[in-house]
Formats: C-alpha cells, sequence, structure tokens
C-alpha cells in the first residue's frame, strides 16, 4: 500500500544516514523538547519526522508529518496537541529512487495498544532479519501497518508472553538482528537501547528535573541539556520519575563495533562519538591525508560543508593556503515539488557554485568526505575546470566506498559503487582529475584515535562499507542473493 | 492515539447515518468510478472518505481524506495514484462531541496483508461487540491501528485458519454480532456482505462489463449503471472477472429486520429500498400524518430539505396548500474552521431563512422528519413566530425518537433524547408550538407498505430507536451500563 | 496582466448576477456583519468575496479572496485583520470562459487614497461607457491595477477637484453610465447609491445602533436587522456616527428601470424586491404560466432549485399534483480544480439524478427559470426520458431570453442565446419535448403587480434582456460592434 | 491598507539589504531563468518575490509571491503561466518589526499600463524623496496601490508626455532622488538603469542568443552566461532583439559612489563587484584586521558563514590556526508561523552551536562581519564562555556601523546601532570580551584596493553608515526629523 509523499528528494550522492532519535521524560511539554532535539539532529534524516507523547489526562497523542521540523513541530496549534511529561522522536530518511517512497504510515514512531497499556517506538539503524520475522508474525495472523522494518518490534512486543514492557522489549529484542538505537516510552517510562555491537550512537543527558536520550550529543547542547554518558552497546536503561536511570543488559555481551563512518560524515561536527569531538577527528584525518598523500598545489579548498574540517587539517598539515573555492546556496533545500524541466537539469549548480576569480589559474586540492557513484564529484571537477583551474587534485577524507551499509544507511546497491568497480587510478580517469587518494583504512583508524591502526583480527569498528566486512550478518539480503565478501 | 481532523463539525440536531461504502470491479481506472459513487453517497457520511484501489502492476495503493468527496477524490493527480481495475470505498461521519474527533486512521477502507495476500474492507453498520473482541484480539498480541470497530474484522481474518479470503471473511464474520454492510477486496475479487438481520442496505448493479455495489441506488444512477437487486440480508457475494458474481450464505437464515429510518430520513430520496421508492414513502408519510393528525391551517411547509417529500404529501392529503415558507441557504457547508465568535453564535439562521412575506399572519403547519433534542425545532418555531405567524403546528414524518441506535448511526445518549424523557404533550409544550404529532408506529409501518401495521410479535424492521426493542443485542453497551426497556 | 484564480468554474447554463454588495456602520467589528451579509448573498456571486474594514487606530484593511464567503470569512485569524466599526464587501461572479478569468485584483472592494483620505468602493451592475472613461484616464496617466469597470470611479474620484469624497463621488458617478448600485466607505462615512434607472438593487437597514445596506433584504434577516426602505433609484445616502443617514440626490431625476430578471431568478426567494416577495412573485409566475400554456399531465415538476416556486404555483392553478421529480446532490460545489477526465464528461449528472420511480410511465411537466442555451434543458430532458417518462412538457417562467444583459449580469454573446436564433417551436423541436411554452411579457409584468400588463410606450421595467430594448445605450458594446435592435 | 504575509521575519541583528534584482530576453521561457537568477540572488531579499513575463499571444502575466524563490518559482504550475522570452523579477527583504509587514501588493515588479503599451519594473535600492512625490502625486489624482517606493517612478511615467517608454523613464527618473538600479520592460525591450553614483550594483551577461541584467555576477554564474560588463553609474541600457544593447546617459555626470557594505557583507562572495572578488576582498579585510588589531591567541574562528573569508585572512596572517569553533545548522529557516513560547525563546541557539571540544581553555579570536545592535554578538560570546573558552577577542571586518543607510538597506533607527552611542572601549565592556577591534575605515579602503586608503576630500565610496557623510541628501528622512552629522 502506497500513499504519496508531498515532495521528490534531490538526490545528491552522498550515503544517507536513514534516522535520528530523541526522547523526553520528566519535563513540562515534553514534546517541545523533543521537537527541538529533532531539530538538531535534522541532518540525520530529513524526509519526515514524528513525535509521540504521552500526558496522564489524556493518554497518548501522535504527529507525523513530511518536511523538516522546522516546518512542521514548531507551530503551537501541531504542538499543543502533543501535551505531557514524556515524548519521544524521529526523524527519517527514506530510500529514494527506489521500489516506492515513503508514505507517511511508515515514519516512526511506531505504537502499539498491549494488554497491560500502549508503548511507542522509534529506532535508528536497520533490523537485518526483518523480513523473515515479518513472514513469520504475518503467517501468525499480524497485520503489519507499514512497511518499516521498525514495525516488527513492536508486534513482537505485543505477542511476548511477559507482563510488563520493558520485559517484553527483550523479548522482542532477542529475535532481532542487526544495527539499531532504539527510543521507546510507556505511559510512565522511557527506555534507550543500543544493539550488541553498538554501531549506532545513542547519547543520555540531564536536564533540570528530566532526562533526555539523543542520538547525538549536538542535540543536548540545542536544550542547553548536560552531557551524562553514552548508552553502552547492548544496554538498556529505563528511566521513570519514581526510580530514575536504570540500567539492563539484555543480550549476551560481545565486542563492540561502532559505525567509523559516523566519524567520517554522518555525524554533526560539534557532537562528541566515543569521547571524541567529530570535528577533530575530521581535522586529524585532513593530517592524515596530507601526510599520506601530499601533492604540491596553490590551494586546499573544501568541498562544502562536509569536507571542510578535513580541508582545513590537510592545510595545516601541508602548509597550502585553505580557501573557500567552492561557494553553497545557503537557500537550496533539497526538494522541489513538480519542477520546471529547467530546475530538473540543474542538478549541482543549484547548490554550488566556483568562486571562478580564485580558482583560476590556479593548482587546486579538493577535499571531500567521500566518493560513492562519482557522479557530482565529475560535476564538480568540471566546474573548477570551467572556471580555469590549472590542476584539480581530490583528496577523500574516507577509504574507496566499496560494499553497501545494511546497518540504517542508505547505500546504492554495490553495482553502483564507484569503488566496487574501479582501482583508485581507474576512478581518477574516470573522474578526469590530476590525481585521486582516498585516505587508508589504518590512517582512518589513526585518526579516530587507533595509534596503531586497524586490528584487523579484531577491527575496533564497524567498517563493513570499506572493507566488506560485516559484523552481523545480512540474512534477509544474503536471501535475496547478496553475495558476500569471498574469504581471502 | 489522537491526531486532530482538520475541522469541527457543525451540529445540526439530526440522528447521523454513520457510512456509506461502494465497490467496483471490471472498469477501466475502478477509483474514478468509486469516487462517483461516493459523491452521491456524501449524505451518508460527510466527514471523511477513502478509497483502495488494486492494480496487477503496482499492487495496492489508498488515499484517505478529510473532507468532502468532491473536493478530494476528484483531482487528477490523487486519482492518478490510485490505479487498476478493482477499487472499494467508503464516506463517513463521525461523533462528534463525544470522547473526540475522527483520526485519519479512523477513516476507512481498512487494509491488512495476509499469509496468502493483502484484502481491503469497509462497512456501513456497527459490530455490537466490537469492545468485546478487541479485547480478546490484543489480549493475544494484535495490534490495532484504530479506534473503529471495524478494524476488528480484518484482524479476526488474518488469525483465521482458513486458505482464502472469502473463507477467513466468513470465518471472521461469524464472531461478529451487530448490523453491517460490508464491501471488501482482494487482489482479484469484490466481495459484498449483509448481515442476516439486513438492517443497511446494499445493491449490487452493473456497468457495462464490470460490477459495481453500492449502499444505494442513487449512487448506481449517476453512472448511469443497472440496478440488478439488493444483496439478501445474510448473503455473501463475490465478484471475479473470470466466475462473475458468486453467492454464498455463511450465516444461519433469520428474519431480516431492515432499518426503517433509512425510510423516513437516511437514504436519499431517489433511492430504492426493498422494492420502494424512497421519496414515494416519504409522501405516504405524509399522507399518513394527514390522515392521523389533521389540522385547520393556511399553509403547509416542510423544514428543508429531509420534510420536502412527507409535507407534499400532507398538502396533497389535507387539500392545504404546499409553501416553501423556509429558505435554506444553498452555501452553507456543514464546518467552520476557527470560526469567529459570531458565527458561533449564528446557529441556525446561517442555513435557513423564513420567508417573512409568506409566514406573516398565516396559521403554518411545518412538517419535519424526526425531534432528536428538539434544540433545532425550537429555534425553527421562533423564527417562524419573528416573522409573525398566526399558529405554529409541528407534524413529525417519524414515531418519537426514545432510544439510540447502535447499528451505525449517531445518535445522542438516551437522556438527551427529547421524547425519551417527555411525552408528546410535554414535547409540545417544551417547543412552545399550537401543536405537535408524531406518526404512529402503525402509520409508519402503513407508509412504508405493510398495509396491516406493525407486527409487534415479529416486527418486520428494526425500529429500536421508536421501541426500544433491539433485535441484536448492544452488548457492549451492556456492558457499559446500558439498560433495556424493560419487559412489559 | 493575469494571475491565475485557483478554481475553473463550472457552467451550468444560466444567466449570472455578477455580484452583491453589502456595508456596515456603527457596529463593532462591522466586518463581521458583512461577511454574514455577504454570506447570504452568496447566490449573487460565488467566485470572490472581499471586505474593507477602517479603524480609527489602524487604519484601512483588507482581505479579497478566491472562494465562498463562509469559507474565507469566518475564520477568526481572517477576520481579526479586519477591526473596525465600519467595512464593506463584494461577492462577485466572473465571465467564464471568455477573455480570461478572475485575478484576485480584480475582486472588489477597491481602494484609493486621495489628497484628502481613503475611500473604499464596490458595485453591484455596469458601466456601460467604462472602456472609453478608461482608455481617457490613462491617457492622463492614471494607472489601473484590475481590469474591473469599477476602477473608472475611483480614479474619476482620484481626479475631482472637489474637497469631501461624497462630493468627488458625485462628480465621478456623472461621468458614467450603466446600471449600479454602489456601497462605498470613507473613514468616517459609508455611502449608497443607485443609478437613476435603479436597474439595481439596493436596500437600508437598521441593527441596534448601526446600519446597514444590502443587495436584498435576505441578508438583513440573516443579521436580525431591521428593514428601513429600499435606496430610491438616483438617491445617495451617506451615513455616519454624528448625522445618521442623509440623503442627495446627485442625478437627474429619471423613470425608474428595474430590472425584471431579479425577480425572476437572481433574487434570493426570501426577498423582497419593490415591495413584494420575490417568492410570491415566482409563485404567481407559475399561476400565470398554468392560465396561458396548460396541459394535460401527470405531475409538475421543478427544475431544482430555481424553478421550485413557479412549479408550485403551476400545480396550485392547474390542480396536477406537484412532485420532486429531480434530486440534486446537496454536496454539489460549483468547481473542480484539476478535475479527471471522467469528472470533466459528467456534467448536469454530478449535480441532478432523476426519481426514476416516480417518473415511469409519467407525462412530466418541468417548469423552468429560463432557458439560455439551451444545453442543460437538452440533458435534463434526456434524463427524464431515459427514466421512462411518457411525455416531457417545458413550461419557463420567463420569456424567451434574446438579447444580452449590459447591466451586470453575465450573458452568452447574442448568437449563443437559443431565443436569438429560433422560434418557440424551433426551440421545442431542438430540445425534443412534446410542448415547451414560455410565459408571456404581459405575463411576467402582471405577475409583478402591473395589472394591465407592460406599458410598451414606457416600459415600467428594464426587460432588455426579453426585449431588446435598452434603457441606456451600451456605447462601450456599440463601439465594439454590437447591433441594437433594428427600430420596428 | 493592510493584508498580512503568512511568515513573521526571525531577526537576527544584520543590516538587511532590501532587494535583488534579474531580467532576461531573448530566451525561451525568460521567466525559468529569471527565476534561477533571482534564486541565486536569494541573499539580498528572503521575504517575496515576484516575476513578470511578456508572451506576444498572451501579454504580460505575472506572479508575486511570499517566501523562497526555491519553494515558488521552481513549479511547472506556477511557471507556466509565465510564458514568452522577457521577463524580469524581484527578491525583497521588508523591515521587520518597523511599522507593519509586506504586503503582497508591496511585492515588486509593478505593472503600469500607459496609453502607449504598459511596462513592469523592479528596483533595488532606495528613492530618498519618495514621501514628497507620492504626496505630489496623489494630489493630481494618481492612485497609488502600495507603500512602495518604487511605485513613484511607474506613477511618474505615466504622466510623462514623452512617447516612448524609455524616453518616459527618463522623464521619471529626472525626478527622483536616491539609490536605485532598475530592471524594467516593455513589451519588446528589457532595460536597465543605475543612478549617478552607482550605489547599488547591476552587471550585465549574455547566454546564447539573449541577454541577462543582474543585481551581482554569482546569478550569471548559475545559468552559465558570460559577465560582460557592469552597467555604469548614470547609465540606462535598452535591450531588444532587433538592436541589441544600446546605451543612454540620461543623467549629468558625477563622481560614482559605491557602496562598501556590498564588499563587507551584502554581495555574494563568489560575485564579483567593480572587478574585485568579493571572497578575495573579506580575506584581504582579515589581513588588514590582523595587522592593525593583532592579539596573542589559539584559535581564529570566523561567526558563520558571514565571517568566514575574513578569519580566513586573519588566520593566514596571523598564523594562528583557523577553525570552526561555531558550527550553523544548515536546517535553520528564517521564519517561524505561530511558533511555541519556547520556539521564540531559543534565539541563536536555533541557529547556531558552539564546538565544545575544540573551544574548551582556548584563547579564541572571533572574526564577525559588522556589529549592529550588539544583541547577536553578546549571544555569541556567551555560548562561547559557557563552553569554556579561556578568553574571548572580538575582530569586525567593517567600521563601527553608527549611521542608519537610506539607500536601500534595513538598518535600525541610529537611536539603537550600538556605535552610535558608544565608544569602542565602551562597546567592549558592553559586549564583556577581552578585546574588540573594528578593521579602520582606510583599512577598508586599502583591503578593497584603494592603496592610499580613503580619500576624505572625495571619498571613493558611499560609507555613510560609517561616516555619516550622506552623497545623496535623505530629503524624507530629512523632514521626517532626521538629524545629519554636524559639519566638523
Amino acid at each position: 500500500m502506497r500513499e504519496m509523499p508531498p515532495s521528490h528528494p534531490f538526490d545528491d550522492d552522498k550515503l544517507k544516514e536513514e534516522c535520528g532519535v530523541f526522547g523526553a521524560i520528566g519535563l513540562t511539554d515534553a514534546a517541545n523538547f523533543v521537537a527541538l532535539g529533532l531539530h538538531a539532529l535534522q541532518h540525520r534524516g530529513q524526509e519526515a519526522g514524528g513525535i509521540v507523547s504521552h500526558d496522564p489526562e489524556v493518554g497518548f497523542n501522535s504527529a507525523r508529518r513530511f518536511g523538516y521540523v522546522r516546518d512542521n513541530f514548531t507551530k503551537a496549534s501541531l504542538m499543543d496537541t502533543l501535551p505531557g511529561p514524556l515524548a519521544i522522536g524521529h526523524v527519517r530518511y527514506s530510500t529514494a529512487g527506489s521500489k516506492g517512497q515513503t508514505q507517511i504510515r511508515d515514519v516512526q514512531p511506531f505504537f502499539g495498544e498491549f494488554s497491560m497499556g500502549g508503548a511507542a517506538i522509534a529506532h535508528n539503524g536497520n533490523i537485518t532479519n526483518a523480513n523473515a520475522l515479518r513472514k513469520e508474525l504475518i503467517e501468525r495472523g499480524s497485520i503489519f501497518q507499514s512497511s518499516s522494518d521498525s514495525e516488527c518490534i513492536i508486534h513482537l512486543m505485543a505477542r511476548s508472553l511477559q507482563r510488563n514492557i520493558p520485559e517484553r522489549m527483550k523479548d522482542a529484542l532477542r529475535r532481532v538482528e542487526g544495527a539499531f538505537s532504539i527510543v521507546a516510552m510507556t505511559r510512565t517510562k522511557l527506555i534507550g537501547v543500543r544493539d550488541p555491537l553498538g554501531v549506532r550512537p545513542l547519547v543520555l543527558g540531564r536536564l533540570g528535573d528530566g532526562w533526555v536520550l539523543s542520538s547525538e550529543t549536538c542535540a543536548l547542547d540545542i536544550l542547553g541539556a548536560e552531557f551524562i554518558r553514552e548508552i553502552a552497546p547492548g544496554e538498556m536503561v529505563v528511566i521513570s520519575a519514581d526510580k530514575g536511570v536504570e540500567s539492563f543488559q539484555p543480550f549476551e555481551r560481545t565486542k563492540p563495533r561502532f559505525c567509523i563512518f559516523e566519524h567520517v560524515y554522518f555525524s554533526r561536527p560539534d557532537s562528541i562519538l566515543g569521547g571524541r569531538s567529530v570535528y577533530e577527528t575530521r581535522h586529524a584525518i585532513g593530517v592524515e591525508l596530507a601526510k599520506e598523500a601530499p601533492v604540491d598545489a596553490d590551494l586546499v579548498c573544501p568541498v562544502p560543508d562536509s569536507g571542510t574540517p578535513a580541508a582545513i587539517g590537510f592545510s595545516q598539515q601541508s602548509g597550502i593556503p585553505y580557501a573557500m573555492g567552492i561557494i553553497r546556496n545557503q537557500y537550496m533545500g533539497r526538494t522541489f515539488i513538480e519542477p520546471t524541466e529547467q530546475i530538473r537539469n540543474m542538478g549541482v549548480r543549484l547548490k554550488l557554485n566556483v568562486n571562478r576569480a580564485l580558482i583560476r589559474g590556479k593548482r587546486v586540492i579538493l577535499v571531500d568526505d567521500s566518493v560513492v557513484r562519482g557522479t557530482t564529484s565529475r560535476k564538480i571537477k568540471q566546474m573548477i575546470l570551467d572556471a580555469g583551474a590549472a590542476e584539480v587534485h581530490f583528496r577523500i577524507a574516507s577509504p574507496p566506498t566499496a560494499w553497501p551499509c545494511f546497518y540504517g544507511v542508505d547505500t546504492p546497491e554495490r553495482s553502483k559503487l564507484l569503488a566496487a568497480n574501479m582501482s583508485e587510478e581507474e576512478m581518477r580517469a574516470y573522474l578526469e582529475v590530476d590525481s585521486l587518494k582516498f585516505i587508508s583504512l589504518d590512517g582512518l583508524y589513526r585518526a579516530v584515535g587507533e595509534a596503531k591502526g586497524r586490528n584487523s583480527e579484531a577491527p575496533q569498528y564497524c567498517d563493513a562499507c570499506f572493507s566488506g566486512e560485516y559484523p552481523v550478518a545480512p540474512s534477509d539480503m544474503i536471501a535475496n542473493g547478496f553475495e558476500l565478501k569471498a574469504a581471502e
């Protein structure tokens, strides 16, 4: 069943984090805090957002909308329908160009009424055995209202024989494989869970007498909340007015594998992940890149905005001046409704313009965070050359992206990933640039603080998109024919 | 869980049919035919409408909207999203001012994916044991997405062990009590069902090579479809491209009890119910009223528009001239969004105006279809007196409405029904009119063609709203404390 | 300059009154009263509406909207922007299918700032020398913002050398030819004017301490205002808080010629025109018709809703039973936005349905108010025959419409008027009905109270649409090639 | 007369350029190119935009909308209403919080029909004798439809006795004082004019066989148009299909005084003004600042985004590392509709977040483009201190803004300008920072390429906002009581 969303995503050749989550308890009109938190997490999902709140007087309330948080969840007329001291919310990105588009019913949080009361749940990540679970649940008579993998969790909870919701959630999560950071709520409790590997982030904050859970610390800052700690991989916290924060370990212990790409691109530069400033990590990547792949040139320019910290690092390490060679149009939204033909053909020029006077005659190093299909990189290179650059050198702040992510990131299928099909030199030739260098996997590990680089026996992070080594078998995808990397 | 609808109903003191249903199979772009059918059934539900269609290429599609059919389901941009040769639809009215307002998720048709394929369902009526069924299903782990009684049917179907959808529907309906006329669809079949008593109408029509199901015949006329027959009480028809119309009898046979109020008010005057023209029945009611309760007067005026046929009948029987003493504003919608204080206080004057020049000094007989709370009747009487009428006589085309309907009609609770609390003379005094007469129950039966009147041993119709004799025990309501009429 | 309106009119083959006007002074939040008055006048113009108000604190305010009054001017959020004790408003219909569609800038009232203060003006009617005036004003440097004839008046006022606004308006109106009923306002005065012939209606009412001006009395009723008197042809009233109602005679006296078609169709049946109830006049037309053109038949049916009073009169005079043979869909709006192909082809079936059971086998007299192009009449005849009628007789409550109106009514060009091209018998043959009769011009005059019928030397009414005798020469149209009726 | 705009501006304590203009001729569907040009000029006016086009078949068409260009003028359904090979457009910012809000009728371009055909006009700048002109025109009977100063020009043109539109425009402009860059159009000509001082920019570009006029070169880049030259101060160009670009000099020659603040803040960094790259000028300002006002510190951070180029220059000159200490939320729009109380109180935190991990314990130099009221500077300082900075030093890339601009920039009244009331040291104390330094006026002139600094006898630029020396007397403001700087 499809219902059409109001807008068509504007593809810009980046991997997309699919979700951000936020929850608040013990705060007057908690939904307002959730809305602000989601606004700060908007980079994790721009297509749609939802909030569920609970008020002892009026029960559960819900609102789900396509579009930015700031365009929906800042209006008094909407927020007044979400009263109460407890709320959770979600922003999401959907897989553009694939089978279909998000329906409003796919927008989280999901809500279910159980025999002992209702619960709402939102997650960031991806359940890798969702298809199999869904099939099994439908056989038993469950009715799914969405195409979202998350809905499995709520059905598993509904069928659990446990007598309270945290226990039901444990039951459910033991059937689930994959990567997930969950915020959930009952009438009186705010719940946070990270999968055993801790692939996606989730942090705990304190605001006055209340508590908040957030995908990233930047959303604590917007509220003025204090950053307490990360939820640990495999941990479940249950937060209530009377008992405060209780911690549980519903899963078997395993060695964590946090997503290294959160450092490279997904998270905001002002967030702190695993005790490290994202900005500083990206700056360090630039420094590593300058060491690994130096080149004689006149200017170091970021591809805005995500390449900026690495470009600054590259400049400072290399001594080559940093400059804004490409200017981003601040008034560019990501979508157009029923656009004219001309708009459809404009592509990257709607968003980016080359600073022609600066670039003319110069040897330019462009620092970008990643290369996915390579389509945008080619257009940017062409813009730089059209502006009269003498040489164009690409330096990429991540290793070649050769494998799709199955843990909550929207990746093109493997055949469309440039690095899955070409060597570095082939990619350079395809992009028609003077040089192209990616940071090495070891270099990236050094930048995130692993002085000895990657432990190839037991990698410290999930780096499947670079290495093809998947810490959780993507069973639905394998059933669909996806081939894992051959053992070496 | 609530989500707010965009509008606030404008209460006008009438009983409200809660639903109309329509389905079509074997027609190019069937959803367009369903939309036109629903437009013709709009009087059965003005708050919201929904359509589900199925196309072999793209699968099931759905759209649900608040507001009139003509404002939503006439737009090419929406209808283009509902392709395929098979579709069903629904219009609904919601209970205003009671527990809350309709959410878009309560708008039918409902859809469920089963292990052998999906099905959508829409119904007109009310399931009187829905609360009990819902509780039982939640205990077993079903998750409800709406507060609608209809959703029970789809969950019961999901849990059925039968291997095809018509059989699953039979399974489900055997657990269900109450009044219902259902249209449902699978990927290849259009299904129609009436409850064993046949309380709500459902008719079959033929249009070219296709078939349609409709609540009323007036919706066949708008399409130019041929009226084939009524679906019989207790009958299930399964219509497919290859086998045409197949008829089944899933229920035990019982004596039918069609809703007599459909004749009095709910159905459109140009529909045919049980082989009788609704217009002619209402005209006959006016004739009966003039015989039962004659009065000397100068003019017979209908309360527009529902009292018109009975007023014409009254005039023709009595010889007192018929006149349009009250004029209805054609541009009156039923709802206002965030109205000014002044609008809120205007009440009936926004909709009706007295033809002062005509009324002045006259003895006026006002013919109305029913008296519910009496609030509007009082206002109309006052308008007539303010215009200078010499006398005001009310003649009501139905017996006193003293009991709530639990079979798909929105009725105020019993304590608010004027006739539940007052005798006819007390009502006359309360309305401050010169005379007030209701048609007798026997007179009404005669007008619908029962020459001997009501068979009090085995009434031919459901007349619970007048008699308090409920043909199906309203078990949820009894569990909530509703007291049946004491045995006499 | 065009800006597109949001909707496309749904042509239904009727002459269309182009405007209704309303003004109020001395009432708290006068704009709310104006809105209610305009709602009651909506039949005079359904496309758009506008209100200008003045508050001593905040000055002039304005709102203009496409769509019904009830959908725009009932919202607190809009009405709060129109404060103050003085306001005027306007509803308009635009000429569909002709040169183009209304722009929001063509929606009245118009406002102009003069050297001694601002004024707003709205009118009902048509200025027959507007093109010539406009050309002259543009030559002198006036800039027109609309394509409306009304804007000429405000430019003429701006250029007047008089020192107060009523005097400027007199100056302006002496240059203007045609038919107009004006409501206007300054910061402190409400002004009403009727052209010397008094072609269009305008009435004065009293509400508490305030005064209102309205096109029709039905808009006084909705407010509970007292009907004081009609503004006299050629009269200007200037109403202020301190001096009350002052009356002026800015024009040379001439014999009035009120529009007789206001009685036949334009005005609401509950209005009083020239001391006569519109409903009773229409009833009398039906009586005259039955005398002039009797026919043996089984049923008299109105074409809803405008033919209803005449049909009742015809039935009462002839003794043939009155019946609702055609049912109107109450949920039919007049416009569709981007409709599907199917909707576009539905035509009259979307609005009307035949009461088949009633009509079958019967000889039916259909009473309609007028025949314009004949297109709708043909469709209705066909519907009646398809339902099985034995005979169809048309009786028309007006003489043949053979000439266009240039005084504020939207008429097709002469070549498209059926009666301009055919005799009565040719029309009967074209419509393929058993008989067709129009009321005679004398019969119509008798029905409006002229016992001796039409005074052909000095007709008592403007009946140009029937007689081709234009009381004011349509000079712009003559300049465009329109040929007056040849002298006989 | 007011009509309310749909949104409320979110004040962020910056001077605001009030307008951008763009025109195109000789291009298929010119309005599409104008829309893209306006999108690239959105920084010059975010509140509303308008486009007028002309097509030989359908004449002039117009659309004006509140909101961003990309949200309105990218839709096929709107752009299809603006056909033809000739179009002009305008984006505008309105003065928030002052007398009122923009009405849609104040949105340019303005259109007037003259005796020899119509013309549309849009301008960037401000007419300093508009009030006096308006009064004079109203006395003579002109009717103004807007409160915009630009409308005077079109009325002066309407009253000109010249026989063609370019000559009428010359007539009109000779009565006008102030700063203006105009794009205008007739049915066949695109016209560009700059005032004699050339205060506001206007450039000419070539695109295929067509021509474009634009406020800035960045809007040529988005189209891929070639930058031909600037329109000279005092020049009028008339561009037609047959004669190409004709140049006229309607004004007396005078020494140009281009707005120096266009270099500092208004223009986009990728534009070229007076042959100089805006980015490089801002970088040079940073270099000058580092020379004039060095300070020992750990980091140089821009206040995003406008302080970025100067911060880079400061860093490169001083050797102190450049870092992104403040992160801007990319999903921040500038307005909220009916915001919650909480949103209203959030202020700058909605837009900016401090990179806490980076800032903690550091001595930070913040580089901003200007200080207006000082309100935002105080908040930013506080955020930096809250994040644990050891010292905060402000370096401002413009001299103290002590005088309002009357040439098309929205400035607070003089009493609200921090620098009008305080010395540099008082401002430092008020902002509570460790040091505060503005670039000197001479330093700024050096950065824009005047090696000898400002020529105080005959300043090369308009720098009235810094110096109080107004090159054109602001006569309306003087009439309203504004006091010029006392002669020294």
